[in-house]
């Protein structure tokens, strides 16, 4: 696991540093992330992005807030940091790791009686989570590869990979254990605009893992599916309603339209922490992003001053498309919505 | 017409004046064809595009060559002028209209019996296919605005608009002509990776005209669609079959079979200089092209070095997924087959 010893995220007891992922894969640039600033912009400028990953920085920024917190009482001690968990919410709507996170450092800190205790619990749960998500990544990637053959073109979209979350991966994990089981597996990546995460992201990081990767343009993914030139889709999520309707990267539900008219199976590969059991569909936020991403090009401007632009950067694949979900805990079949339900009152799968 | 007065394709006389639409739209720059090579680097690097733009040009290359040509025999003036087709065809293999329009000029030449004859028939008939194509374009917007209501948006690809063509354009002239006729029209323009031409291109084009246009990226085509915002779907072709395949630049499939899902109709727009009734659509080669146009934002490279890129910039579209065919002899609906055939054999429609 070559990123792995990269370290793109690690704790370094009073601060986090992370690496810059905006900078890739031209730069390998790092920033130490203190300040609950620093950590609101780190989020909200991609330098880290992911569901998985933005959930254990989040975390992390609750953890470093708790240092820093100077109350006299638990609960003015609560107060400020219920305020900068807010703040760090903030950041980005669509995702759900994030509150996941944040939500269990504050429920374990809440349960402490004395500050000292709430300061070392928060990075004691920041720590737990990260180790978590490292093996939940490592389980997604066990009952993954059971789905994948020896041969086996996969297309993917946008980074969920190591990057995306702290090892492994989400998607890319059972490509990842594939391939450590000797499977000769072959990926496509979209380009993913606006921000190039299959691009920058996922190529970089499968080469280094020397799995054979190649990049196409977000354009040519019904003509290479047309060409059979792709047995499987496996792609991350941000947010998994309890009826299984997936949230994730714009063009993620064009890729699930066009898997299922070319009867190529789709799976969806997320850990629990991106379950989101209690909200209906209609009313999950899709972030907009600022219209730079497609106006821009680096410094050039490549859409005309006064012509408007729409970005929305999430989107939602009906579980109707869905072949499978995978998760640390199985693999989910449809009907989602009992599955779903089964994994979550901890009924065998 | 804002395009048509800037002339972004002129003859003059000796050489042909073009706008270097690589630059837009940060740049009006104009460039002077003259040599056969001028021509065909032009072609080739994209500084003019578009299936019925790309057409004239290269009669007028065949012209301009046939100004130069020293020979002593009509054979031998035959010969050369040819050999120099053949250059100019294959510098992009997709699109028809270029074959359609130098075989058509070359047809006119061979009919002459003095080499002085040639030459001036040449540039006639040069001139006589760029009269005709920019006819053609308003007869395209006459037949299709029709199919287009008040209130409507358009979601439309590429650019396939005044600076595809001669003027007007062809899935744009539709929505010009409506426009004229006092209906408002939304147009929604996909960035159309790699080459951007919808960003670049078409929402420029469509701001000038003032009619109003929001850029989106590809990947967001589905979510669109998905929530409402497309009436309908209006692109242009580059090669239409017998059977009424039609191949366009890489993404129009995906488009097409994401409007069927969401019950849009898709609405292609092309003149009858683009249908090769003579082909099967498994022969059309579809044009890959540099790697570099994913690999490189600019000058900055954001796919890693050792990365694998695919880049097929054509698709095609089975007549199954296509409401109607407007040229400018009409407009054509299913069975495709048999419409088409129809329309070539003069028959009315």
């Amino acid at each position: 696991m070559v990123l792995e010893k990269m370290r793109h995220i690690e704790w370094k007891g009073d601060s986090l540093k992370i690496l810059d992922q905006r900078k890739l894969p031209g730069k390998i640039e790092y920033a130490y992330l203190k300040d609950l600033e620093e950590f609101h912009q780190a989020i909200v400028e991609m330098k880290v992005r992911g569901a998985p990953l933005i959930g254990v920085v989040g975390a992390f920024a609750v953890a470093a807030l708790a240092q820093e917190i100077d109350a006299k009482s638990k609960e003015e001690f609560l107060k400020e940091i219920e305020k900068g968990a807010e703040y760090i919410l903030s950041t980005r709507p669509t995702a759900y790791n994030l509150k996941y996170c944040v939500n269990t450092v504050l429920k374990r800190i809440s349960e402490c009686e004395k500050i000292e205790d709430m300061r070392k619990v928060a990075v004691e749960e920041a720590l737990k989570l990260f180790d978590m998500e490292k093996e939940n990544s490592r389980k997604i990637g066990e009952y993954g590869e059971k789905l994948l053959n020896d041969g086996d073109t996969v297309l993917t979209h946008c980074n969920a990979g190591e990057l995306a979350t702290v090892a492994y991966g989400t998607a890319l994990a059972p490509i990842r254990i594939a391939c450590e089981k000797k499977k000769c597996i072959y990926v496509i990546v979209t380009e993913t605009r606006p921000a190039q995460q299959g691009a920058r992201l996922t190529s970089w990081e499968l080469l280094k893992a020397k799995i054979p990767v190649t990049v196409v343009a977000d354009t040519a993914v019904g003509y290479i599916m047309s060409k059979g030139m792709v047995d499987k889709v496996i792609v991350g999520a941000d947010r998994i309603t309890g009826e299984g309707y997936v949230f994730n990267k714009i063009g993620k539900y064009q890729i699930a339209v066009l898997a299922k008219k070319h009867n190529i199976p789709f799976y969806v590969a997320a850990p629990t922490s991106t379950f989101d059991t209690n909200i209906e569909h209609e009313k999950v936020v899709i972030e907009e992003r600022s219209v730079d991403e497609i106006v821009f090009v680096g410094r050039k401007r490549v859409v005309a001053r006064g012509v408007k632009v729409y970005n929305p950067v999430f989107d939602k694949t009906p579980p109707n498309l869905i072949d499978a979900i995978i998760t640390e805990k199985g693999t989910l079949y449809p009907p989602f919505e009992k599955s779903i339900s089964t994994l979550f009152s901890n009924q065998k799968l």
